[in-house]
């Protein structure tokens, strides 16, 4: 939610929507995403899946989001952040406690959109020339010795969209032998980029939730940012939360 | 985004969204939103405008709304919090530095909506029973000694609609000696609680940006706070947010 450095220049909107479920007859999701400005100009959603499941995976995600965000809002570096992240968790949980973090940052500074994984799920990412994994081997933060984020940097540029999810949503089915399509989720439902960030964020967890025949069997989370024309002119910022009771 | 303390009893559906803009001819908006979960359940949203407008103004803004969401981060009682943000600001910058603060949370260990004004804007409240303007006379934080939120506390309830907004909302059309109609907005487009809250938010900007002749003079921010049925069953939670680049 903050003011634009370059604005009206080139019409994109950035729309970033997350869609996220906690395990079947689990009180409390291990996974957290929050949100923080970036002091010198756009928007940084950072993702953490605490380890296990329950209360005690919701205090390390929500350990792991809190540094990450402070730090992010003190204007710190994105690698920086992910290091600092590792080594904080590292040091107070002894290396016995690992999370999976991501960090999307939305940077208009650089006009760039700057992707940090410590995580095993790889980041879906399609550009105008064509998609990709970010799959590069990368590991939790909080266990071994000066763990470091792969990070992927790539301009913000119409038709830019981008995809992170947790283990809940990647290993959705295993229990019942089935697979998540990703693949074919992109290709079929948003082939063209028709969809709106949240009604593919909803896509993807409502295919892996089918999966879990409505019971899943882990925290699942997706995050979906998609930069498109905008569609009515104007600096007006939006913000939209939605929960059960 | 936090799973919830008491899932599917009531099917009841939270909806919180804000719409934002800069003043006009300001890289900078002096208004500054951000939301972190309770570590007991439930989200906080926390609105400031700081003094003045640009980069000064957004910097106190950012120091308010980073020092209460870290004490809710932590489980600080909301009245603690805009006590102690007070405090803090007042400390660091020697009482020469004002910001409006207004901190709203959706409680589920208490199940209530809680709000802490310190601020000249009212707010909004539709219950049941009928409507109402929270405005018992509140400071802005950081000037006097000891200064107080005024707290209001409700019962989450089905067509509670909660409306916060700062300045730039409330003294829009000053300039040409227009007056922002807020009860006739409610009554006449929201009349029957028809609009979700995003929808309401937009409004009430759509109508602020018409006084100002689509030239705020001022940064201008409404949050709206919405009790639904839920309108799908199921336990997902959703976070969209949109910008212009």
């Amino acid at each position: 939610m903050q003011p634009s450095a370059q604005s009206g220049s080139d019409s994109l909107e950035v729309e970033a929507a997350v869609a996220k479920i906690g395990k079947y007859a689990s009180s409390e999701s291990g996974d957290t995403v929050e949100l923080v400005e970036r002091p010198h100009g756009g928007l940084s959603i950072v993702v953490a899946d605490g380890q296990r499941s329950g209360r005690s995976a919701k205090t390390i995600s929500n350990i792991v989001v809190r540094k990450a965000i402070s730090l992010l809002a003190e204007g710190v570096r994105d690698g920086a952040v992910a290091r600092a992240t590792h080594d904080y968790l590292r040091t107070h949980r002894g290396g016995k406690v690992s999370a999976e973090l991501s960090i999307v940052s939305i940077d208009l500074v650089t006009s760039t959109l700057v992707v940090s994984r410590n995580s095993r799920c790889p980041v879906w990412l399609r550009q105008a020339d064509g998609s990709s994994w970010l799959d590069d081997p990368s590991e939790a933060v909080g266990i071994h010795r000066n763990t470091k984020p792969s990070i992927t940097e790539v301009p913000l540029q119409r038709g830019l969209t981008l995809v992170v999810f947790t283990d809940g949503i990647y290993a959705a089915g295993a229990r019942t032998g089935g697979k998540m399509d990703l693949d074919g989720i992109f290709a079929r439902q948003d082939g063209e980029n028709q969809l709106g960030a949240q009604e593919l964020a909803d896509a993807i967890l409502d295919a892996a939730l089918t999966l879990d025949q409505g019971r899943p069997r882990d925290d699942a989370t997706v995050l979906v940012v998609k930069l498109k024309p905008q569609r009515h002119p104007g600096e007006v910022r939006r913000l939209r939360i939605r929960f059960p009771l």
